[in-house]
Formats: structure tokens, C-alpha cells, sequence
């Protein structure tokens, strides 16, 4: 998507490939909203490192960014010696994979690239295929979020007002995001609409990542609190929910997402607005039959009792800066608990956007052949 | 209730009164939950700053402050000239009653001060009187928070966990607090049950003053982001949620408080958790008919924007200190919108509980008489 530093526009992927230097380029995303930085990884060790470090973020981003840096690795090694030459992807292979050791979607990503690799004959041609495979790759996922879009844009109707909850939006696949591509067709389709980012505390992406995309694009939008979205319900200010998700449960229709989706589903059906979730099909697992099988992570109670946000600071020298810092809110005594995720029943969503159509949750599994085809990946 | 520095444990109201010092001494919540601070107000002038600039916050806290900055006023007068003392108290009371000129309940409390004072015959005797009424507007209070608890501590049953949202805590008043007195009173019980506390974006009452309170009070309690509660609410990991009220409409059953409040009575009535809200006599609002009418202040955005914590910093002269700060999160060019209370209709209310007993909120009006004695203060 696009972006503006300093009154010069241009058009950005999350994660992409330089084939001269060899270098895989990310926006650094730790710095954002506050900065916005291309960094350059010029090793399959610094694009693991990457990962690992969470420059890059979201399933989809960082199965392409794990495709790219295989690539990488293969492309880095020098002479004609098949074996020598196998080892070294393998390990490519095994650093990246260990960057993120709980996230699938690397891992099936490199697996398709290692896959088509193997039809090259010599050790150039294999180089040669293994960049074409990551950039089909990176290039596929851009046309599914594509495809999300106009899908979900026909449900967006001049002058509605839409929430949207975390950030399941162009940062975190690698190009136009998965609940946001509805909002980005519907605006390319000449449309108006208002969104409302739930800030999505604790770690708040919807007002960091979400509103700073948003912003970016043009697209007129607001941060509400977390607590905020009921009222504005009940004062008919919300017309539309669309969210992402981060494991559909395609037996049950079940959506795990960001802790808070299932506050927003439970509000949206007392209220009557349409609640859609937007996923890639990668996000369909056909593995689980219950929901309450899905694991929720806990995670560290220091995201709850703290925030984190740019501080002003100024001193003769260098005049006003923005620093970024970690501070605590809660009272220092206590402690906290912090799900991650939860999961919303198929009763309180409307539809599944995905990039074949929109689907009724209890109606994915009558369509497996249709969504199962990019398991083949 | 009790605090303790340093190991020393020792009892403190939000607001007391020194006679031989005539000065009104108040907790400096500001700092709170980072330093526990005991400030001195000299004059009526610096009380009624104390509330201005929001040293004490809460209805019933500052009602007590301004009843007691009105003696504090009268006290301070020299000489027995009727007229001049009469135009002194008049000074006091504008003064006070500017400090926060939205609010009923300071000027309710110092017209029962006012009153109760143009019963003494001479100067002194007013002065003596003042005080006096003072004092016991604070002392009702306690006993109105003890109330709550007696009757609200009969629905805690041992191991219960219980949600909470905001402060409505001792803080928020002279003592005990609403929807607080029921835990406290169920803690002397013996009872052992365990609190949630609702972070409340934007301003996070919840993490700083309730978790402060309940931690120095020894109760078991942990912070939760605003998104979780719907979490824990389908695994049945909540039994009770008790909150506050800013105004509760007698002939409705409406109930208006912090944002947010609503969405967790609207999950609370899906997962069949009974939802009680804490209240004193004077939150009754009788003129109002219909919640719609509440106005609902939209604040300042930046609260929704940014967050108030500590920053830990160190340098070489003073080693580790915490220094409290305001940082920005959201997106730099993003706005917000910040509605600050929300109001829940009394069919997802399973009761009020009030310092004369527990009452279905439709049953309100037919306690009129019952409920509505403390509107002859």
C-alpha cells in the first residue's frame, strides 16, 4: 500500500526481495506508527533474526518473509556442488524455521519453495527457481488479500461507519491485509465510509498499526477504546464489524482471534449489525473439531500492567525528540492475567470473507474443496 | 481503609479534617498508584484547588471535601461581625462550588453544612457548627459505604471470582467505597474470593486505583485488559461482576456509568452472571425519565491516544527513580473518538444494591420514599 514520508508517496509490500543485493527488505515494524524505516536483511541469518525479533509480524508476512529468506540462503552459496549445496539451503532452511518454532505458515512456505526448487537441474537453476517460487508466493498471497477485498466490498455501502478490532491489515500479510482489503476496494470503488479502530489493548495494534495504515491510505478513521464500541452500538454509530482471524475452525465455523473479538461479536448480535471475519484460506484449520481445543496462549502480565508509546523529550541539543518507551500503568503491586485470543462461536458471525467468497461460518465445511485447495501449498 | 508504608499499617479516609490545624488533609491521588501521598490544604482557597485540579476525585469524596473546605472557610474567620462572617462563608462557598461547577454533590453537602451552621447564635458557635456538620456528612458516608457492604457482602460466597470495572472504590468516596463495600465487608466475613480488575481504558482506573486498593487491603485480585473479560466469562472463570454508578435514574433503572460498563452488563446476561451495581442514595436521579436523556461527556481525546504510567529511569546521581509520564500510542495522525460513560438498561441488571438493601432496578420507583430520605440533605 501506500505510503507518505515527507510529502513523497509510494507504494510499499510489507516484505520484498532485491534480487541484485540479494537482500530482503522489511518494514521495520517495531518502529511504527512513531517511525517508518525499510531495514535490509542481507543474510538468511539476519532475515531469521528478523523474524525472530518481530520486525516482521503476522502469519502471512512471515511465511513470505521465510520464503524470501530460503531464497536468500540458496542464492548466497557459491560454485556447482549439488551437495554442498543442499546442505547449506537445509540449514537456510532449519535457522529460519527456528526464528518463529510455534507459526505453520513459514514452514509450509518453505516447503513450497524447496519443493519447486528441486526441479532445477543444476545449482543456478535451482537458485534461479527458488526466488521465482518466493516471489510467486509473496505474489499469490497479495492476490488473495485482492480477492478478499472484492469479496468483502460489497458489503460496504456509502457512509457506513465500520469497527475493526487489532490489525489484520496490510501489515501483517504483504501487501493490502485481510480484514482491510474490503475497506481499501471500497475505497478504491470511489466509496465513503468511517472507520472506528478498537485501540486493542494490551498491545494495542488497532491503534498503533490499524490507524496508522488507515491513515497512510487516506481513509477516514478513529481510535475508540476498547470499552467505547458497546455505546457507539447503541447509539447506532456502528454499521458493520469486519475483523481477522487467526485460526478458523473449518468443521465448526469457530473464529479464534485477538482477545476482545468475541466482546465485539456478543455486542454486534444484541444490536443487530453484520459481523464478518476476513481470513486467507490458510487461516482454516481442518484439523480441530472443538474450539475449546484451540490452545490460548497467556502471555506476559507485564503487556496488561504496562504500555507502550513515543515520550517526548527535550533538551538544548538535539530539541524535541520521540523516544520509545515502556511504562507502567498498573499499580506496581499487582499482577495480571492476559489471554491472548478467544474464540466466537459461529452464532455471531454473519460471514467469512475469504478470497472465493463469503461464506456462512457453518457452511465452510460443505465448501472444503473449494477452501482446502491451498493446502496444497 | 488501610494503608501501609514501609511496613507501618495504618487507617486513612480519602478525606479527613485537622480542627487544631484547620487544614483539610486529602490522599494525593494523583500519584496514585506510584506513591501514596497525605497532602495538607491551609485554606478553603487550597481545598477548593484540591478539587479543581483533581487531588481528590468521586462524588462522594469531593461532597465531603467541599462540606469540609466550607468549615474550614467559616473557621477561618477572626472576630464575632455577623454580616462580615456571613459575607466570608459566602467567598468560601463560590469558591468551592467553582472548583467543579458541573458537579450536585459538593453543593448539596455544603447547603446542609450552610444550614446546619445558621443555627448558632454567634460567630463561634457557627464555626463550631460547621464543623460539626461537616463531619458528620463525612461520617454518613462511611456509614451509607458500610450499609453497601452489609447487604452487597451476603451475594459473595466463598471462592467466587468477581469482575469489576473503573474505581468505584474507597477512593471515590470517604471510606469502603460502592462497589468495593461488599468485597471488604466480605473479607471481614472470612470470605476468600478473588477480584478482576477491569483495566478501564482510557484513564485505567481500574489498574491503578482499584488494584491499589484492593492490594493494600489484602485482597487476591488481578488485573485484566478491557478485551478479556468475555474471555473468562465462557470458561466460567467469573461468578459476580459489581460495579458503580455516576447516576442511576430512580424511574427507570437506567444506570450510567464509566464506558464500557455496559458491554459487560450486555456479556454478563449471555453467560447468566448475575450483574449488580453498588450505590449511594444520592447517585438516585429522580428527575430524569428516560437514559437517553443522560448527556454523555465526549472528553479529551488524547486520553484515548496516549497513557499515563511510571518511567523507570536511571542515572549515575539519584540510581533508579520513577518518574510519572504521559506517552502517546496511537498513530501520530490519527484522532479518537472518547465518550466517557455509557448507560446499561436495568433488564441486564440483576440488582442495585443500595445502603437500605438490595433492589431490581424497575423496582426503584417503588421505593421512592425508602430511597429518596437522603435527598433532604
Amino acid at each position: 500500500m501506500n505510503v507518505t514520508i515527507r510529502g513523497q508517496t509510494r507504494h510499499y509490500r510489507t516484505v520484498t526481495f532485491d534480487a541484485s543485493k540479494n537482500t530482503v527488505l522489511l518494514i521495520e515494524q517495531r518502529l511504527l506508527p512513531h517511525e517508518f524505516r525499510i531495514v535490509s536483511m542481507r543474510s538468511f541469518r539476519e532475515t531469521a533474526a528478523a523474524i525472530h525479533d518481530m520486525i516482521v509480524r503476522g502469519a502471512p508476512a512471515i511465511a513470505a518473509t521465510a520464503a524470501y529468506g530460503l531464497a536468500q540462503g540458496a542464492r548466497a552459496f557459491r560454485g556447482g556442488n549439488a551437495a554442498k549445496f543442499l546442505k547449506h539451503v537445509e540449514t537456510a532452511y532449519q535457522t529460519l524455521k527456528a526464528a518463529r518454532p510455534t507459526a505453520v505458515d513459514p514452514v509450509n512456505a518453505m516447503n513450497r519453495v524447496r519443493q519447486i526448487m528441486r526441479g532445477g537441474k543444476s545449482v543456478e537453476e535451482q537458485q534461479a527457481l527458488a526466488l521465482a517460487a518466493a516471489e510467486e508466493f509473496a505474489g499469490e498471497d497479495v492476490r488473495h488479500c485482492q480477492d478478499i477485498g472484492r469479496h468483502g466490498a460489497k458489503l460496504i455501502r456509502d457512509r457506513m461507519r465500520i469497527l475493526t478490532h487489532c490489525n489484520a491489515g496490510w501489515l501483517a500479510c504483504v501487501d493490502i491485509g485481510t480484514a482491510t482489503a474490503p475497506m481499501y476496494a471500497a475505497q478504491a470503488a470511489g466509496k465513503n465510509f468511517h472507520v472506528f479502530c478498537d485501540e486493542t489493548r494490551p498491545r494495542s495494534q488497532g491503534a498503533t498499526l490499524t490507524a496508522w495504515e488507515l491513515a497512510q491510505q487516506g481513509v477516514s478513521h478513529q481510535v475508540i477504546a476498547d470499552n467505547a464500541a458497546g455505546h457507539l452500538m447503541q447509539r447506532r454509530e456502528i454499521d458493520l464489524v469486519i475483523v481477522g482471524s487467526d485460526r478458523t475452525l473449518g468443521h465448526t465455523g469457530e473464529v479464534a482471534n485477538k482477545i476482545g473479538t468475541y466482546t465485539k461479536a456478543v455486542l454486534a448480535k444484541r444490536h443487530n449489525i453484520p459481523f464478518y471475519v476476513a481470513i486467507p484460506l490458510s487461516t482454516i484449520d481442518w484439523k480441530l473439531k472443538r474450539g475449546s481445543d484451540i490452545p490460548i496462549e497467556e502471555r506476559d502480565e507485564n503487556e496488561v500492567l504496562g504500555a507502550w508509546g513515543a515520550l517526548e523529550t527535550r533538551n538544548s541539543e538535539h530539541g524535541t525528540q520521540n523516544k520509545r518507551v515502556h511504562i507502567r500503568v498498573a499499580n506496581p503491586t499487582s499482577g495480571a492475567r492476559n489471554p491472548g485470543f478467544d474464540v466466537t462461536p459461529p452464532e455471531l458471525i454473519t460471514g467469512v470473507i475469504t478470497p472465493v467468497g463469503i461464506f456462512k461460518p457453518g457452511d465452510l465445511r460443505r465448501h472444503k474443496k473449494l477452501l482446502g485447495y491451498h493446502t496444497s501449498r
